[in-house]
């Protein structure tokens, strides 16, 4: 026992795998690290694609979690605010200094409905999806008891199968009841079709975006029948936001995973045929994975598993390398099928996950990189913040 | 903007989804919460085993990654200690006070190395996992620089196909080697069989296990030949333990899940062809969800999705109830069918995850809930450390 004053020296820091100024090369893996070039070409990309079009891009926060990257979207990608799932990411940025935030999810929960309407008091336009009338009392009392004002976008199943109402005349019921609420305002339709996003092909996910134009059309058009105009007509994701911007309908962009990309993301077409990680974006989003036993000629372990990405939408993909593949993923290690032998131990892979949003929930950092150098160290601001 | 003091009340506390002494019923979700009654009798159950079958109960830290459940391990269990996969978490669990930690796993890099060889200095007897010759020099470098003694276990690959050595004259050799190095101490064996512990059948899971104790038998006997004991032999799994303990050369158990129990071991069978959540073990660990949106008759929404929990081996299933059934899990979404429609908004469903281990991974807190009263709230000491 001796050199106990050493212990000291990993009471802070120990648990963050880089500082700034570090070699890329000497990060702790697992590590999630942004390549902060790739990272601004997407959002300087997107921000100029939807400026063109004459769309506000609410950034989806859920995506990354972070609010040093929405800060980055806002100010290199014009983003107008962002969107979340949760009161509790909500919280974070709106705390962070994001202005314009957006739950594009019901909130019912008695606690977390305070919560909410607490949010306007950091300074931020606070507005919440609503899909059934039962809700709007509740929203009103909370906002009324803060003395704050949210606004309430109504939210449309157009395909998602999920949340959102179903027809017009429940759209219409709704926002009359928010119109006539204290502490509420109508302020637009939420009408984001999860579910096309990810498939494949460019025309099938043309098909049912049409189908989603055509309800947000028929909402609108029944609320104008009313009186009642709709402000934002919000949705649109990283497989469709080109369809959203055309429609004629949408003034409003929510897109998330076109920052970083992921593999299951990277594998759909564009209108050429083309995977959108070929072409339309670039990876920005990786584990660094690492080495760490080699005892079978042709198969490295690597010390990134369940603990260090999720897999729900496959298994991540070796960056940059045909000669290696990752093949399989348990809770602390990865197989790498590593046929001719060239993999060394402490030699380090980047992985492009699966699908990013579960993959940054698992980390605590970001590690930007840039010209070999680790430039900036983000924490993954609402990591785990999922109530 | 009135009510500004109001603010500070969710500067502390807000990320917490419970405190001892409410109402389970008020518990914010998603949140994992952990039947005290159940695990303690789960726990228990395993010590009692353990002893009377005269074997060392090293329990799987990697599992829960919490100090207080490792704690309890020993108290009420018997536990001489943990293993724990990483560097990072062995790092929490000695800092936490335990005397015994195994990271059951390799170390390559330079600075894990050297994190791993001041853990001594909190007390902890040290030990990690070698399968490569030339870790050997790495590791001693490390012990004689900080001065402390770092013990080995040598890895054999025993059937997982992972980490691990083939042969009995690699462990040999590298047992000679450690037993020649300064600052290390040869102490044993590391022979986990993880690919056969999910494989339902009793009869398969034994042939697997017959076969690694065979592996492990010729290699005690090969060291024994060069005059090299093997104090402890370590291995066992929640689907193995009883292979394992009555094989009279295994000395040391490692398991992990038995604790909490999840929906994939819970449908492997034992010996009598009876799942092992159907008696053997009882589930102590939910995901606690809400019912959030239900504009379908059929469908309701709960808010437990990928960022609650890890589906890599299935969804989860709704305890304790046969009507209603989790169907589709998205990020922040779970979508269940009900189809007699009984669920109303802010009902609350008990979730069985797919797999524990990952999904205590995306939770900051344990809720320990006893006779319908929050008794405890538990930090997930190691979450996230996974380096």
């Amino acid at each position: 026992m001796k050199d106990m004053t050493n212990l000291d020296q990993f009471e802070v820091g120990y648990d963050i795998p880089a500082k700034p100024g570090m070699d890329a090369a000497d990060i702790q893996t697992p590590a999630l690290v942004l390549d902060l070039d790739a990272l601004e070409r997407n959002i300087k990309k997107m921000g100029d694609y939807a400026k063109a079009h004459g769309m506000r891009h609410r950034v989806h926060g859920k995506m990354h979690k972070s609010v040093d990257v929405a800060k980055l979207q806002e100010r290199l990608g014009g983003a107008v605010g962002v969107c979340c799932q949760k009161v509790s990411e909500a919280e974070v940025f709106a705390r962070g200094g994001i202005k314009d935030v957006l739950v594009s999810n019901q909130v019912r929960d008695a606690q977390k409905l305070d919560r909410l309407a607490r949010l306007p008091k950091f300074g931020a336009r606070t507005i919440v999806c609503v899909d059934d009338l039962a809700n709007v009392a509740d929203l009103s009392a909370a906002a009324t008891r803060h003395g704050t004002q949210l606004e309430c976008f109504i939210e449309i199943d157009c395909g998602a199968g999920r949340c959102g109402v179903n027809s017009s005349e429940a759209v219409v019921e709704i926002a009359q009841a928010i119109e006539a609420a204290d502490g509420l305002k109508f302020s637009g339709i939420q009408a984001y079709q999860g579910a096309m996003q990810h498939l494949d092909s460019y025309a099938a996910r043309k098909a049912k975006l049409d189908v989603a134009i055509g309800m947000v059309q028929d909402v609108v058009d029944a609320l104008k029948d009313v009186g009642i105009a709709c402000d934002l007509v919000s949705g649109g994701g990283t497989g469709s936001y080109y369809f959203e911007s055309n429609s004629g309908v949408y003034n409003e962009l929510q897109c998330g995973s076109y920052a970083f990309m992921d593999a299951d993301y990277g594998r759909i077409l564009d209108e050429n045929g083309q995977r959108i990680d070929q072409g339309e974006w670039e990876n920005a989003l990786f584990i660094l994975t690492s080495v760490m036993s080699h005892t079978k000629a042709d198969k490295a372990i690597v010390d990134a598993g369940l603990k260090a990405q999720s897999v729900d939408s496959g298994l991540p993909t070796v960056f940059g390398r045909d000669d290696v593949e990752y093949l399989k993923c348990s809770d602390e290690h990865g197989v790498v099928g590593d046929p001719q032998g060239v993999l060394q131990i402490n030699d380090k892979l980047h992985l492009v996950p699966g699908h990013c949003d579960p993959t940054c929930n698992v980390h605590d950092w970001y590690v930007g990189v840039r010209n070999g150098k680790v430039e900036t160290v983000w924490p993954v601001s609402a990591r785990g913040r999922a109530y």
